[in-house]
């Protein structure tokens, strides 16, 4: 028996999220099909989380567990010779027998890439932004977000997780190489279903002026969805890092 | 009468080049053709010099005259609303009455991408290379290019031009962001049809070891193009920018 970890990177936009439905292209069950191909018997693979439809992944971490033992380095290339090119096995490691890719996971950190220029060799993963955009304004809103919170008000009311605490470590607005391109950079111990669309799409209301830097904080405290603005598009969301190790609480 | 200078990105792959081709869709085509929707009147557009099919752009500069007086940041919104999205506008300006794209340019930067690592989201204008490439050695062999040459064994031998001697100012490799990532940044004077593929893909036979490093400088001696490797991939260029000033020599 071993236990088999799993990097990957994705393009979410051929694909309707992480999690196997019913009827839908997804990123799991395809890779659960190249694993089929490969190995030649079905196994399940365990995701750190789920990614929304169209939400890209740059480290995206799973598992699975293997009856036989696994040749790491030829299993990534055997994996990538099947799957489609828009999802690209970056590393084949051989774990702890116990190791869980989700119950493991200390820290996620996502990336929301945004631009106030026209773009095109990016386009695919960065969203265009008014140019009257304030990042530092809406980095003094985003200081709000951290520390531990309900974040009831970022959570899509459709979703049934009842706890609903997250504790964040890190929300800020970055410049990235060209000028007119920045990432929003969030790191929590875990996120809601919509959680950073929500949180983006409100943030650069308060970047446009539209809302008062302090309203993170009310809309925060009133824990209610409506209160916060309109998701920000998928695309411009990248799972960048899943982090583990020992429990941190 | 008004010159414009016209700052463009563009995705390659689906255009035949820049130049215009009678049959094919060319970038500089797509640019007289939303210029005439936009000025209801024909001009022809002057780029800094030609891409060819599949290699992208994010700083190409070109220039066209106009009869009437150019309102230039309202011609950049408008150009961009009938452009299709692989072409964006990045910047429009008045320039002199004499500014022309191509003989004013004093130098032109191309970077070439590649990865040793598998790669989705920028797989459109990044080349994987093998795990053992050795970058230090290709750019031990890549100072040889730095100067003034005859670069005929790096040019296209269909090509028409006689003036072969070029300046190389900077030709190195150098580490990008994600860990395997790499770009070839070479900047001259003027560049050769086909010049940095020719040179990318001999290169990364000096990395793989299946030319001494020493080669360069006798295949430029040589003079030959047969002497050189193949031409690398266009996907993997871009165009990144041109530089405008007094005459350098």
């Amino acid at each position: 028996m071993a236990t088999i970890r799993l990097t990957i990177e994705y393009d979410g936009a051929p694909w309707h999220g992480w999690q196997v439905q019913a009827g839908r292209a997804t990123v799991q069950q395809a890779l659960e099909e190249a694993l089929e191909t490969v190995l030649r018997t079905r196994v399940p693979v365990t995701g750190s989380g789920r990614t929304d439809a169209g939400v890209h992944a740059r480290g995206q971490v799973a598992h699975f567990r293997s009856e036989s033992p696994v040749d790491a380095r030829r299993l990534k290339v055997q994996l990538n010779g099947v799957l489609p090119p828009s999802v690209r096995i970056l590393a084949v490691a051989v774990a702890d027998d116990a190791f869980h890719a989700r119950y493991d996971a200390r820290r996620r950190r996502y990336h929301y890439h945004v631009s106030t220029e026209p773009r095109v060799l990016d386009r695919a993963w960065r969203v265009p932004v008014h140019a009257s955009v304030d990042f530092a304004c809406m980095n003094d809103a985003a200081l709000a977000l951290v520390g531990t919170h309900g974040f009831d008000a970022f959570c899509r009311t459709a979703s049934e997780t009842e706890n609903r605490v997250c504790t964040v470590y890190r929300a800020a607005w970055e410049s990235e190489a060209r000028h007119g391109d920045w990432r929003f950079v969030i790191e929590a111990d875990r996120f809601l279903h919509g959680m950073v669309r929500a949180i983006v799409g409100t943030l650069l209301q308060v970047g446009r002026g539209r809302r008062p830097v302090t309203d993170i904080a009310r809309i925060l405290a009133a824990g209610d969805r409506r209160e916060a603005g309109p998701a920000a598009p998928p695309e411009g969301l990248v799972l960048e890092r899943v982090v583990y190790g020992p429990p941190e609480r």
